[in-house]
């Protein structure tokens, strides 16, 4: 292999493809790079790819012990490999050459307890640990990603220069990478992006849903109205690559490729976690759960395909009709519901990423958050601008949704999104996330909601209490004995 | 302290309300018990209502030692303390004092992880161990529960003649016990039973809400709706106590008591392991999830009163429209609304309980635990009937919506279902649990979900690959390439 006359700045662990991508983005970026695998030709086709892409200061090593000591001191070294167990078994492997001073990150979507747990097992060794999100799938890692580096903010100095020229560029607000805090602060905060990419996805599935089902666009035109969206208020990278999607042909048959692909939507667990912290936290993220279940709902294909048999078999008429819709005004609709859904989708993740902050004292700045995410990243949006000066005018925003601009732009298009909820009802589809962020608008804003009745339930069976309206204290109510007087 | 002459047949520990009715209604069967209290004016609280409520066989004992000493061998002893810690302070203090082949029942709502954990660690002692749901209430506990008693079978058949005694008795299909499973699976259950619980306390609100608010049904004409329908499909113990609720009088000022009740409600804990269990086991429960949101949202009440102001004096209307509304109509559509929503938050409870079943091997019978529930617990209901005779039908009926009998319930009231839903969202005050449940059977009934165009964007940005409808395989393309010839 090809040594490096001097030593390397940095090391990479695990070349997969996000590993082999931001290990050669670090090499262009000027940093030469020592990179290690345990299936070698990984490695071999890493240097392989360093030479074809520009001669890059990369360096492969077949040898961990070899691949340590290529790295100057105080090394550090980003581990990309699967979760879990795979991450434990690197840094057992990489620990054993690594001396006092020297930092390991992982950045894998690792669960943030794993990250808390490691960092004390290294601190043993005199190890510095970050957990690290990385953002931006295959491209970002090569081309620029927004980076989530949490944990020893010693060892985020040793390579702050690094992340800043790797992370994506954005103009007038930098590069998409901040420290974000102690701990797995990092590895949380990529996890509730990934819940809120959750969200995003599902409701334009919906959108499209809408538009094909009632409005019965073409694929071309669903690509001219993603094109379009694209260019306003909507503009980020999900709805570029939409628009993508529904111009591509099949190239296994006739038509579009997107009508071949089966309604089986898989994951990886970050939108899982998210909705069970949501519960743990006590923080309502009712989009994000409607777009965990929507995933849950397409893996039941077969079940589905029966149950549709059973309702069309038992007399159950397809409630779309043929009636014409006004496309123009439908698409415009369709638009104005999928920006206020998402403004409340992001407003659930924000508040959980604030309230995981207070409980843990992480105290992390939600408007810089969304400074890094502007792009790199899969959310990356012109809608995280909004975002961020919504909190550069509160940091302590209770919601988004109370945030003068966003309040503005939801009273603008709530008669819209009610519409398009409604048309999707009574056309039989519904659509779960625009719903259910509405259905939390809609609680968000009421000064009284029906708990009460909840609550006398609560304490008519098991004595649980309940404030009073008017009174301050605790009451409880002998509903029981009560009723037996004034029943009908 | 009076002393049993002869020894009694079980003991029982914990004598908050829950574990003195649970031990008189023991008593009041016929079987002596002795009771314990680390707090001990507890005990002797019990033992003078045992007297009073008929010189029932019931026996304190201030001391652990003489407690166990006066049970009968095999000792049998019940817990009711709050879960956690409680318990294993608790199982410490008695197996002390116990013997090889006596047992501990855990009848709190304990995390059933927890009830497996301690019935390896006093299997080590040489005892056995049951974790037992036992729902109802005080009320239930004294004249009757519902009991899901999981963990040790011989355990189970020591005591199984004073549970089939204790127990509710409904005509018909006798008394609402049944040996659970193995393990934690009588917590489990219990556990999905609260989870259930929550949604149909959050339906009742919304059908509340929507009376209420946009019927502006005053709480006479409510508390004479609830009446009305709690004479038929939805019969039920939440009905029922809903309908004696509106019914009665602030005792404290004029009007009436619920309207004073603060918008607030409580939890403890099971409905959010509900929710968190659900997505870990790949199970959609969206109905639940609205459930615990809207209880999540109804503690913000100081952030919705600031909320609220902000969207009134940023112009937003209320949509509350003074045109009379056809109350009948609107009483009779709700009630149709409730009962599929209803339909679709059991199917979801069941099916998360058949997933553990299966990930846990414990075997559970869904229709037995329908036929335990219909009697003793909070969600008794003529409902439950419905469900044991689905699983009779189809013992694997893969989801209550497509039995044919609840299919045909669902079509006959999907219409006014619909309606209610968007009357909701048109007036401003949207239904979380009743749209959840419906965006739930329009996704489930469907053959074709927008999922695919979710799958394609995981495939375009991350590479996750994806089925085709039409040719088996799983298939990658590279959706950026193919794109920049199509863009427009």
């Amino acid at each position: 292999m090809a040594q490096p006359t001097n030593l390397t700045r940095i090391g990479l662990a695990g070349l997969a493809v996000m590993g082999q991508n931001l290990a050669l983005n670090i090499a262009e970026k000027g940093f030469p790079i020592s990179v290690y695998n345990r299936t070698t030709s990984k490695v071999d086709e890493t240097v392989e790819r360093a030479k074809l892409e520009g001669n890059l200061p990369l360096y492969g090593f077949h040898d961990p012990e070899a691949f340590i000591q290529s790295i100057q001191k105080p090394r550090v070294v980003i581990m990309l490999v699967k979760a879990g167990a795979p991450v434990d078994q690197t840094i057992k492997t990489l620990s054993a050459y690594l001396e006092k001073g020297d930092c390991i990150i992982d950045g894998g979507n690792e669960w943030y307890e794993n990250t808390e747990r490691r960092e004390k097992e290294v601190a043993k060794l005199g190890l510095l640990y970050l957990g690290m999100g990385v953002s931006g799938g295959e491209e970002g890692a090569r081309n620029g990603p927004s980076l989530m580096p949490g944990g020893s903010f010693e060892a985020y100095k040793y390579i702050e220069d690094i992340l800043l020229k790797v992370a994506a560029q954005v103009p007038d607000s930098g590069p998409c990478v901040t420290y974000i805090g102690t701990g797995g602060s990092g590895n949380f905060v990529k996890m509730i992006h990934n819940g809120i990419e959750y969200g995003d996805m599902q409701l334009i599935a919906e959108a499209y849903d809408v538009l094909r089902s009632v409005g019965k666009l073409s694929n071309e035109e669903l690509q001219s109205v993603f094109t379009e969206w694209n260019k306003g208020e909507l503009l980020s990278f999900l709805i570029e690559i939409t628009a993508d999607i529904f111009g591509i042909k099949d190239d296994k048959g006739d038509g579009y490729l997107v009508d071949k692909v089966l309604d089986k939507t898989g994951m990886k667990g970050t939108g899982k976690w998210t909705v069970q912290q949501a519960a743990e936290l006590s923080v309502p993220a009712p989009t994000i759960e409607a777009s965990l279940d929507a995933r849950f709902l397409s893996g039941l294909k077969e079940e589905r395909v029966e149950a549709a048999k059973v309702f069309k078999s038992g007399g159950f008429t397809d409630l779309s009709t043929d009636e014409p819709v006004d496309k123009q005004k439908l698409i415009d609709d369709v638009r104005k519901a999928l920006y206020a859904a998402k403004i409340c989708s992001y407003a659930q993740g924000m508040n959980l990423i604030r309230a995981k902050s207070i409980e843990k004292g992480w105290d992390l700045k939600l408007g810089e958050l969304a400074r890094i995410w502007k792009g790199g990243c899969i959310i990356r949006a012109i809608f995280l601008d909004r975002i961020k000066k919504a909190y550069d005018r509160n940091p302590n925003l209770a919601n988004l949704l109370v945030d003068p601009e966003f309040a503005k732009e939801i009273i603008d298009r709530q008669s819209a999104w009610r519409r398009v909820v409604c048309l999707a009802i009574n056309s039989g589809i519904s659509t779960p996330g625009m719903s259910a962020s509405l259905a939390y608008f809609d609680s968000y804003r009421r000064d009284r909601l029906p708990a009460n009745l909840v609550q006398a339930q609560r304490d008519y069976f098991g004595a649980h209490t309940y404030e009073r309206v008017d009174i301050e204290g605790s009451y409880h109510t002998e509903w029981f004995k009560l009723a037996k007087q004034s029943r009908i």
